[in-house]
């Protein structure tokens, strides 16, 4: 047999065109429908940059304005996902959670002409965040909201369904900048797996479905919660570089480190690295952002190895108060805009995905009855 | 910027190795672990060929008794998974009710080290057909059986559940033929995604939930039950010819025809053929096909396309009492031994499957703020 090049993991093979964003490995940056990340970081809000990324343009007033109330006026959970809810233990996987809630959407709501994948979308945006935490709080004795929050944009509702109280202004711009940093990535293991879903021509939720259950995996979306668990481990800068120098010495991974979409450093980490400072500043926690900084500097220092998205998030997401084992359900509700507008260009000009492998197994044998075996 | 390669849909693409099975475009034949597939749809049970595809050789008859008991007794619905699907509105897609049942079971019972993936395999083999027909009963005036049936195979066991009665010896035979015909194929899309899923070392029960999202598709799984409809339309062969040769006129897409993976047959054909003329012969309906057959020497003579497996597997299932509705969660059912198989390779040599884009978007572009817009 002749020689097969067989690109695994898919590592620089090119599926298809997008507009959607373009995350520059010459330069390191990163751009949403050609705006940089670090001026949506600066200037927009969360729904201003899920519209942008949807409809391919930024919202004038009226149009954001509509959009938001839209999304917040979704939030109320159907009585029978309540009822699926109470039936999923307190030991579950939030993922799987997340998993089940958006898939049992999709048989209460199905996408039809009518209720397509814009309308889908939104309240997809706006109904598993009140999912994910009313059964988290049934679980926590908080207070199960089946109805969502009166906040009025989704990343002050989150925090408000999360503690049963309006959010400050610092953490609710906090969590709204990281929802605006995660929420588009090109073509990562999960909106790739959304797409490979949408190219059967499969419904949204099945395309959000399939999302979820590839980034619930511990190389893609909980990442987040693996550096927390990491960093907190250490009690002072000092103590993090002995360890690190260590694990490095051992050939073990640090969780939080590299990205194979840019060759120097993650722009969107630079947007993370201050907000963790502010945030543990103001909880007066300094030791936690230093451990972090000691890290990073490690690692780059040593490895070349730069700290990626999930990195400095770990802090800011402890800091606002998230549960850990909430972090990677975050990831993936700050990236339903993504997701949403992935669906829509793979439909747009749609191709079965449908790959090839290079047989290496065993040639034809005869087959053995039974008794001869 | 220079033109770039882009391989859209993945056609022709070597992603990976597998040992899996070989869909040999040379000779048209197919192939699971060695074994070519008439020699199987001839001699095997279906537990057989699920055993062979997960673990790489036939059984023994100790080996095979273990397995298919084990399978066996692990068909009852955990309670809150019943209390789910009591839940899902009789209107849902079955191929969402599957999908809902498969994250829950992920959510009651997950995959641990020691609950790993070849028990979470059986389990789901196992329960997920009691999880469909327990929905489809409640609203069909059937009998929902929670605990699943007492037939001693899988092909048994969902013709029992679907008509509460032990089923006659040639549906049960065409049935198990239907499923190991279905077991495997290769890198198709919702195997795939399996893997796309499996790559981020996520769980066991969300490869097959990404699996069922793909499958769910027109593009895919549910070509089988768009067959029947189909070919149901034609009182005779007479009436199909000049309605298909009038739709060939128009470029219209007649169902159940072409496979990228084979050039002038399909070789699961050969074998649903004759299964689909006995059970129609055995019905009193020839009628239904010969329609079948000469729509499928239309297809041939005018444009060189074949039949593919969903093509007769329409007629099998119609003929089995298989309502249209259920006919693509039963390909997911079969394919199952195929995932498990895929899941564990993909595990066993793992690397992120994570692609490239190329981006056509806007270039960067200043950011407007609100009232500038």
């Amino acid at each position: 047999m002749d020689t097969i090049a067989i690109a695994r993991g898919l590592d620089g093979v090119v599926v298809d065109e997008t507009k959607v964003c373009f995350a520059d490995k010459q330069t390191d940056r990163l751009y949403y429908r050609g705006y940089a990340i670090e001026d949506l970081a600066e200037e927009a809000g969360y729904e201003e940059v899920a519209y942008l990324l949807v409809n391919g343009d930024l919202p004038t007033r009226a149009q954001l304005e509509e959009y938001r109330q839209r999304i917040a006026g979704l939030r109320a959970l159907p009585a029978p996902l309540a009822a699926v809810l109470d039936q999923l233990p307190a030991e579950s996987d939030p993922m799987d959670v997340l998993r089940t809630a958006c898939s049992v959407l999709g048989s209460l709501e199905p996408e039809t002409q009518e209720h397509g994948l814009a309308a889908v979308g939104q309240r997809v945006m706006a109904c598993l965040p009140t999912a994910l935490l009313y059964w988290y709080h049934r679980h926590h004795g908080g207070k199960a909201a089946a109805t969502g929050s009166t906040e009025p944009d989704v990343a002050g509702s989150l925090l408000a369904l999360l503690r049963g109280a309006s959010p400050d202004a610092l953490c609710r711009r906090a969590i709204e900048v990281s929802l605006i940093v995660y929420a588009e990535h090109d073509f990562n293991a999960s909106t790739f797996a959304a797409r490979v879903a949408a190219s059967t021509l499969s419904d949204a939720y099945s395309s959000f479905v399939a999302a979820i259950s590839t980034l619930k995996g511990p190389l893609h979306g909980s990442a987040n919660s693996a550096v927390l668990r990491f960093i907190t481990k250490f009690k002072s800068a000092e103590e993090a570089e002995a360890a690190v120098l260590d694990m490095l010495a051992k050939k073990a991974r640090i969780p939080g480190f590299g990205q194979r979409a840019y060759s120097k450093s993650d722009p969107r980490n630079a947007i993370n690295r201050p907000w963790a400072k502010k945030l543990c500043d103001q909880a007066g926690t300094p030791a936690l952002y230093e451990v972090a900084v000691r890290i990073e500097d490690v690692l780059m220092r040593e490895r070349k190895m730069f700290a990626n998205l999930d990195y400095y998030t770990a802090i800011i997401y402890e800091k606002c108060g998230l549960p850990v084992e909430l972090f990677p359900p975050m990831f993936f509700l700050a990236r339903l805009p993504g997701l949403i507008a992935h669906v829509g260009e793979q439909r747009g000009n749609n191709r079965l995905i449908h790959p090839s492998s290079s047989y290496t197994g065993l040639q034809p044998r005869r087959f053995l009855r039974l008794d001869e075996r």
